[in-house]
């Protein structure tokens, strides 16, 4: 397949979390688990034949190192390619002792295995044809979900959702090229066995669904990494007690004195299946406090990064400004209409009632809270959720992963230069350059073309052990 | 058994440490686990049948809940009483997301299964007879063993060590018991079927042999927890620097003021399959600082508690200390001449050569050290084996817990009772009440006898999952 198959020796690892549990799962994969299994464990029935094992079978029994008795333990062997790496393969399964695993290891180590690379199992998975490059990373993805749109996101990818979209563009565009590359082996004929109308067109329609791959990326990250919302306002209006109400905890430093907010302070919370990443800011105002004002200044670079802003302003401090003057306050500070926001009005407890130019605010999204004693707090997490709901519409092919991204906008581009070079009357050979950059860039997504480097740098980002 | 079996309703937890990794394990056990199993789960293979599975084998599958597909799964199904807790049982495991696994147990749950409190499947499999109480509470110290000797203390209960022993002894007294319970039966008749030179002398053994396991209950405490070792020295010897030297990490803080190291430290080391508990002290000199005088006071009590004190002196600043000074100095510090001692002569980096009169401390276990530059922490670390060593002589019948000391110790002041009583004449009836009080006890080692309270104090301090 390419240079990495030099990878057939044995590998273990851990590949249940750290720390002390009931139980504990170490991994092993290559051609040696199976004698290593063979030399350290001892079923407790006597029935039990590990020369001949039944495969995909618990054999419960014992492992000893030369102190004695290691520990008791479940052991199942898998014969390739019928296991998650497609090689044969065993899970032993031992008490959560810290101290067992350690001993264990080392006795796997000592018996031929060696330690495995972060990503290393999966990696072979992909190797051994298992399953494609953007499946494997979505593995991992997977599973560092932590919230039900990235665990959709992340297990459409891994049974194939982008890798079939990115497999059918790719095979239209590896047809057309064929037939260019046959043109080129009988350049001194000037025959075109390519149809050129029919492959502008075929290059305008895979130009716009790239297109709408790269455009789903913003999507696909917010989903993944959660929606970014900047909690922006004037100093003391309650933006740290807000965003406390909206965590349920005391994150942020809350006092009395304006201008306790120095550092944005990130923190996410799950409503409704999204992930939503609270950036909580420095209050926006002049100030002679020059550690106050770096402070400010990163929270114009927050507003930049926000999907969502929610911009809160403080009633009972306010009610002599008109609705006008509020909303040109905010401009202000929010210079991007693409944004959805939110205005929170805070501190309805210290008002009788809400000032009525509020009700003005036509144009606005509002909601009425009080972060100190957490009331309305749902009605804005309604907010939230109604600002983020157009995002489940594009349901499925998505992109969620930065490599991705940057593989489709190559191709992009590299589809734009075979175009123009097709209607500026380039020669066929420096067009078909272009085109086999197309198709190298969209075949490194799934992994058809890949490199080493590529490789080390998907699966280094694995928990040990997957 | 006990009212503890109204326990038959199906419990599920996960197993495997939390955090994000390749993988973990949730398990379920009771009457309805495999119904659960199989409405939830779908095995790849089309020729598996769930109805009718094969036990203790790998199924691949996939589990769904309302929302679609969850996971990718492998399942195992164990038939009662072939589980780990004598139940109908499974496992299920699936992709190492804290999300992942939060659905799944909220789908099981849902569909009729329960969270498992700490330690109820090892309970269960205790009141399924799985294995005894002392076994049942080895599992939990197997599972918290740092060191090569807590891990045998506690394999070698889990696998009957200690019950053995206490079972026997039992045995001994509950056939001598039973003919004094026939006495009573016919005490009108005046007969004496339990031959009184025999039983007192059964009585003299049995009373031995408890004395004996709650001896060892010093060496087994120590074995499980690590063994005290209190560095205690006046101010600014390097007490602190000896420590992070031992630790080999920076623990403590260190600085070149007097008086800087006020909490006692603790920290653990595992040197020679023994677990070491250090504790940094305070200096010990007079001082006005309130808060410094406490730590001194915490000093005092830490050498109490310790079984090794090494004693820090900088031989840079004692040149002019004889031999005899320095010992009656450490006199005043450590009055119980029943622990082990180590002089530790510090700063050797800035001395020509060893100050003569320290070789005249023929009583004293002596080492040299430089803390700072590392030097000759090794000789100290074979001191400190060298202290432990005869810890191992005891090799088996070791009393780690302190639940089992207690019974110990009542059943031993019940059986001085016993003798006592019919030493003095007191009528058969009194002492056959103290008889059955010292069987209660030693029973309640093994969980012959036990009461509900004593299983929930028990299974309570066990890891979810277990």
């Amino acid at each position: 397949m390419n240079s990495y198959n030099r990878h057939n020796d044995t590998i273990c690892a851990p590949a249940t979390a750290q720390g002390i549990a009931a139980i504990s799962l170490i991994r092993l994969s290559g051609p040696e688990s199976h004698r290593i299994i063979r030399t350290i464990f001892t079923p407790v029935s006597t029935n039990a034949d590990m020369e001949h094992p039944v495969y995909h079978k618990l054999y419960f029994g014992t492992i000893s190192n030369e102190e004695g008795l290691l520990d008791e333990v479940m052991v199942s062997l898998f014969k390739a390619p019928h296991s998650y790496t497609g090689e044969d393969a065993a899970e032993i399964s031992c008490h959560g002792s810290v101290f067992i695993q350690q001993q264990l290891l080392a006795l796997l180590l000592n018996k031929g295995a060696r330690l495995a690379e972060p990503g290393e199992f999966t990696m072979r998975a992909y190797l051994n044809g298992r399953f494609d490059l953007a499946q494997a990373e979505a593995v991992a993805d997977l599973i560092a979900s932590q919230s039900k749109n990235a665990h959709r996101l992340a297990m459409n990818q891994m049974r194939g959702g982008i890798s079939e979209r990115i497999g059918q563009l790719r095979q239209q565009l590896l047809d057309f090229a064929s037939l260019i590359e046959l043109e080129l082996d009988f350049s001194e004929e000037d025959v075109e066995f390519a149809d050129r109308p029919a492959f502008f067109r075929l290059l305008g329609e895979l130009r716009d669904e790239i297109k709408q791959l790269i455009e789903s990326f913003g999507t696909g990250n917010a989903i993944r990494n959660g929606i970014p919302v900047a909690i922006i306002g004037k100093p003391n209006v309650g933006k740290s007690t807000l965003l406390n109400a909206i965590l349920n905890e005391e994150k942020a430093i809350v006092s009395d004195i304006p201008g306790t907010t120095r550092d944005a302070i990130e923190d996410t919370i799950v409503l409704g299946g999204y992930t939503f990443r609270f950036i909580d800011t420095a209050g926006l105002r002049e100030s002679d406090d020059m550690i106050e004002n770096m402070g400010i200044e990163r929270t114009y670079e927050k507003i930049r990064q926000a999907t969502i802003i929610l911009y809160v302003c403080d009633l009972s401090a306010c009610s002599g400004q008109s609705a006008e003057e509020m909303l040109s306050e905010f401009r202000s500070y929010v210079s991007d209409y693409t944004k959805h926001f939110i205005l929170v009005g805070n501190k309805i407890d210290q008002l009788g009632e809400i000032p009525p130019h509020f009700s003005e605010m036509v144009e606005m999204h509002t909601v009425f809270v009080s972060a100190k004693r957490r009331e309305n707090i749902h009605l804005l997490a309604e907010s939230l959720l109604e600002a983020v709901k157009d995002l489940d519409a594009q349901s499925h092919a998505i992109v969620s992963n930065i490599r991705h991204l940057q593989a489709l906008q190559n191709a992009s581009a590299a589809l734009q230069q075979v175009e123009e070079g097709f209607r500026n009357g380039l020669p066929t050979d420096l067009a078909a350059i272009d085109l086999r950059d197309a198709l190298y860039h969209l075949g490194s997504i799934t992994g058809q073309i890949s490199s080493d480097e590529i490789l080390g740098n998907i699966f280094g980002k694995f928990c040990i052990g997957k």
